[in-house]
């Protein structure tokens, strides 16, 4: 296929995964790869990532929630600029591209426009979002809502795991809480944001396929849920008298994974799932569950959310047992932009590549900068099942170099 | 009805409640009722029964287990016994009628017999067995075996969970270790044995019932189950791919709840069911659970587990998700001997009762009292949903004194 035969991106490929392994390098614990919040290991790959940046013949600056933003001016100074990147914090013993890749893979493809002499009429800032996991201060998307205005400043009190406000932490590394504002880019500043990111599924993998056009990401709710029942002694209490808080809940977990079958983009999960103080002789009188369903469509969402709670009154009120159901999260779909998902369409179908859209079923920092752009994701084939934010992530050369000349060819089409 | 108007009953049903309550002083934890083998309060709680057994005009002594042991001579000293008793030890946060309503229901009846001057052929025996529940050292029906000649050895090396091996603790409380094999009975010595104990379940309490008598005690199967499937993200690893062991365990647990619905006797309960460092959003690779199988009659249970084993295979295959098994406890069932049941019936058609057979699905000293007697059960209805093991345990002194007259009336007419 053509995009094998060109040797300068498979050099690209190479080039990505060598210096994915480098940043690697900086974590907080030998032996994996945690990389938190404005920790020393976190400004240390700050500070790699602005040197690969300025060798890419990029100005590098970082704003005052430890982004670091390298811009590639275009045929005219002080254009509106294309934007790209990811994250480049981790979760806890996490995977090496996580993130990482939508950073580091545009750097590489500058690199490449800058070498060639190439400027387009627009100019072109990859991002390298400070934080978006929420592991340290158990916020989320912080860097990437800093630059689309919406960062929440509440959570400049939430502590870590040692006290250590987010507020001092950041004074700590040398930004000042009370100027974030300044992060923060006008809506005519931008002309889209497109994030590159390994798809931490297995769709792509199954498929054979190396390069997706995400749809939008998906909506999620969420509820923790706790079903009170009766206990009672196992050989004593008939089956006929029962009030089982598991078996109800069971039931109503059965009754997700079902409802949520066979609808594109559509999930639900029992992710937890307790009997607290659970003994083989008794009778459960208690179970917690969570539940998470998400879909790329809001209405198959509420749809599936209606059903599952239309299913615990009728499950609990048939077996006797009283189920108290707390929503923890509600967020909605959001859609990529049609335009910018056919220029990424067209970028693969001119490579002879086989054309995937799919959702995102994570959330990523494009839902933050759709508040202030167009936004587009191109995902990677993951290897290993798919699995991510593990070190058993993986996914090939290969695929970054294909992933890299499709970024490459949809910037020199972008309108 | 001819049972209530004996007044003389009705004192015994109130002496039978103040015991229980006096008895439930002696607690190792102020404010709940904690008695476990051979603790200061185990000891205080054995002094007063032995008290009370001398009132009534028994001989009493102490064997190398720490039952209490009192005997009621018959109408020629030396005769072979009719044996009854329970435990007087308890669980942790216990009821104060569970074991003790057995020691204390036979000596309030000895009582009237002595009062009345009445012998029998054969001598009466009340035993109050010193361990049934296998709290403080995870072994159980302690006391019952060392009579039965039952006692496992091996069990002396246990320890407390301060460390105190069942050994050190029994010397420590003035008993021998090494003489245990003097409190074996010889077969010949007993003419049957017979225990009183609360059903701790609700059947008679739902049919209205005072009394009934135990048909056998259920044979028990217990298994740990382990499920492995594969985690993966909660929004990226679509329905159609996953092998989610929450719900392979889900669906196990409501195949045991339907196969054990319908069959008299039969039981089986998934009592533990977790999901190891369950997060809302990662679909569960591993989940854990217990599974309790009890019936009266050993071929319902044998039918129930090959199906349930059949199940978790089959569903395991489906899904795509290891299961391992591990048989942790396998006991047959213990009948009681028919022409008991027929003496017990007999009595409470006298007294006009309604006769209410059922199987007792938890253990009893009985079990072990089997090897060398026949033994019969009397049950006595619970309050409060037949709530046992918790403080919410409760009984009437109208069914104490009932069970009395049944009893009293079973002693008179033993052969």
């Amino acid at each position: 296929m053509s995009h094998n035969s060109d040797t300068n991106f498979a050099d690209t490929g190479e080039r990505i995964m060598a210096w994915a392994d480098t940043l690697a390098r900086h974590t907080e614990s030998p032996g994996m790869l945690t990389r938190t919040y404005l920790t020393p290991a976190h400004q240390g790959a700050a500070q790699q990532l602005a040197c690969w940046m300025e060798e890419a013949g990029m100005q590098v600056r970082r704003d005052q929630a430890g982004n670091v933003i390298g811009r590639y001016e275009g045929l005219e100074p002080g254009a509106p600029a294309l934007m790209t990147g990811s994250h480049f914090d981790t979760v806890r013993n996490g995977g090496m591209y996580d993130g990482m890749l939508g950073i580091l893979l545009p750097i590489a493809c500058v690199q490449r426009f800058h070498r060639q002499g190439k400027r387009f009429p627009f100019a072109l800032e990859v991002v390298g979002f400070a934080e978006e996991e929420g592991v340290r201060f158990k916020a989320t998307l912080l860097g990437s809502r800093a630059i689309a205005g919406g960062f929440v400043h509440a959570v400049l009190d939430n502590a870590d795991d040692d006290g250590v406000a987010m507020r001092t932490a950041m004074r700590d590394a040398g930004f000042d809480p009370d100027c974030l504002g300044s992060a923060a880019y006008a809506p005519a500043s931008l002309r889209g944001f497109i994030e590159v990111h390994i798809e931490q599924g297995p769709v792509l993998l199954n498929e054979g396929v190396p390069v997706g056009v995400v749809s939008a990401i998906s909506g999620a709710t969420r509820f923790a849920v706790e079903v009170q029942g009766l206990a009672g002694h196992a050989g004593t209490v008939p089956m006929a008298g029962r009030r089982d808080a598991a078996m109800a809940a069971a039931e109503i977990g059965l009754f997700i994974e079902q409802r949520c079958q066979d609808i594109a983009g559509l999930v639900g999960t029992v992710g937890q799932f307790q009997v607290p103080q659970g003994a083989a002789n008794v009778v459960p009188g208690k179970a917690v569950f969570s539940i998470d369903i998400r879909a790329c469509r809001d209405e198959d969402r509420d749809g599936a959310v209606a059903d599952v709670l239309e299913a615990v009154r009728r499950i609990s009120a048939r077996r006797g047992v009283d189920v108290a159901v707390r929503r923890t999260h509600e967020a909605p779909s959001v859609p990529c932009a049609p335009r910018l998902q056919q220029q990424l369409a067209a970028s693969i179908e001119r490579l002879g590549l086989p054309l995937r859209c799919l959702p995102s079923g994570a959330g990523h920092d494009a839902m933050a900068l759709a508040a202030i752009a167009d936004v587009a994701m191109l995902f990677v084939r993951c290897g290993n099942g798919g699995i991510s934010h593990s070190p058993d992530e993986t996914m090939t050369a290969a695929d970054a170099a294909t992933a890299a000349q499709v970024f490459s060819d949809f910037v020199e089409h972008f309108n």
